[in-house]
């Protein structure tokens, strides 16, 4: 079968307009399919709003005990569950899903090297009976980038991360077509930052490092496009870099 | 198939170390179950740490746009999520679940009459199929007390409610023999509040109107017996009030 695995963050996810207008071109997508959000800039104001600071390092979100309660409000609950009920509202049978729901993505705490990250899960397994028996039964999994360990702690993992295992796990276990797709803002991967229309077609492991080398491609994409090529060799059909409200064009990834 | 709805609420789903206590309990009850939770009193902290002021009218919350942001976060993100990953460690397949997850519990938006409720839903339908497809695969879904619109809103629903609905359902559509467990702090129905011991063994249809009448039973017991009624009334085979700590013993409800 074929599988489209998205994962959308960002503005999408805030911006009630943006989020169903993403969410219709979802619904319309055929076959089976996995929504991955993201929810990070939610967090952070309802972090502020608690009193609670956020930490950052290195791009990634440093989790301590109380930061934790407030990803698994946000993400788990006010993020996961209105897109949930917006995409019943489109058609979709969809099922918000934290690594613990049905065993679903199981991980351990990082160890702490330089940084200490705190409750920040490095993902151990994807349950694929659970994906395939929902998928099986027409139920579109939403899943919110949570995972947890198997003693029963939520723990918060990237949601291009999760994306990326859930697309590794779900081809190279049920022999499925999957197509991996990263929405963000752009329209796929910027060759000139200033030009929104400059997007880079293809970008292949060969044109990877030249593109990294001239400082084209920086910053946050560098661990997207580590992910989409992790994916690639682990089986996943395609990768691609597009908008959230245009999930046809962008920049496809290719070994 | 015999089926048990567990319904718990309270300090029960607060605390951590009676939480964990509880849940060992329901671990070890056999075959089908699903799990009910309430979460009122973290809903009401959390809103007041976010500056937004909790309101009751006869002891229901009033949910307005900015406290439906937060039940569906502590409901559905918080309390639900700690729970299901509490079940995992004790090896229950948990799977958390409001009402607009695979559609399972409908509900429109309470007509305003003397009260306005704001976004409080009333039950319409409960997806019996997508319970039977659940149970069935050995998930154990634990349902937050949240229901929604299918116009993709969610609804503020009491989790007494829910669990009687869902209890309702799923012994008149799969021929069950369903009980239902309402747990709170007390060992069952007191027939004296100062009195922990003197719970009332059995409550009938005959003696609910003299206990009534006797102000024996008063307040928020009410409601949760005429759930009982209402549930038993629609097939349920047994209802039992009793102590999240002894899921044996307690009031028993019979027509």
């Amino acid at each position: 079968m074929s599988l489209n695995i998205i994962k959308v963050g960002g503005a999408v996810v805030e911006d009630a307009a943006l989020r169903d207008k993403f969410l219709e071109k979802f619904a319309a997508v055929s076959g089976n399919k996995v929504l991955v959000h993201g929810g990070g800039r939610t967090a952070t104001s309802v972090a502020a709003r608690l009193g609670i600071e956020t930490k950052m390092a290195e791009g990634r979100r440093i989790t301590d005990a109380a930061m934790l309660d407030v990803v698994t409000m946000v993400y788990g609950g006010l993020v996961n569950k209105t897109i949930v009920a917006r995409l019943q509202a489109f058609g979709v049978n969809a099922l918000g899903l934290t690594g613990a729901d049905m065993h679903c993505i199981t991980a351990h705490k990082r160890p702490v090297k330089d940084i200490d990250y705190g409750f920040v899960g490095d993902v151990d397994a994807v349950n694929v009976d659970a994906f395939k028996m929902l998928l099986d039964a027409g139920v579109v999994p939403v899943v919110t980038p949570l995972s947890f360990d198997p003693a029963g702690n939520m723990l918060n993992t990237n949601a291009d991360t999760i994306a990326t295992e859930v697309a590794k796990a779900l081809s190279s276990e049920l022999d499925n077509e999957v197509t991996l797709t990263f929405c963000f803002e752009k329209k796929g991967v910027l060759s000139n930052p200033d030009d929104d229309n400059s997007v880079i077609s293809v970008i292949d492991s060969e044109n990877y490092g030249k593109l990294k080398a001239e400082g084209v491609i920086s910053g946050g994409m560098i661990p997207k496009l580590d992910n989409a090529f992790s994916a690639l060799r682990a089986g996943v059909s395609k990768v691609v870099i597009t908008n959230a409200a245009d999930l046809t064009r962008g920049t496809v990834v290719m070994l």
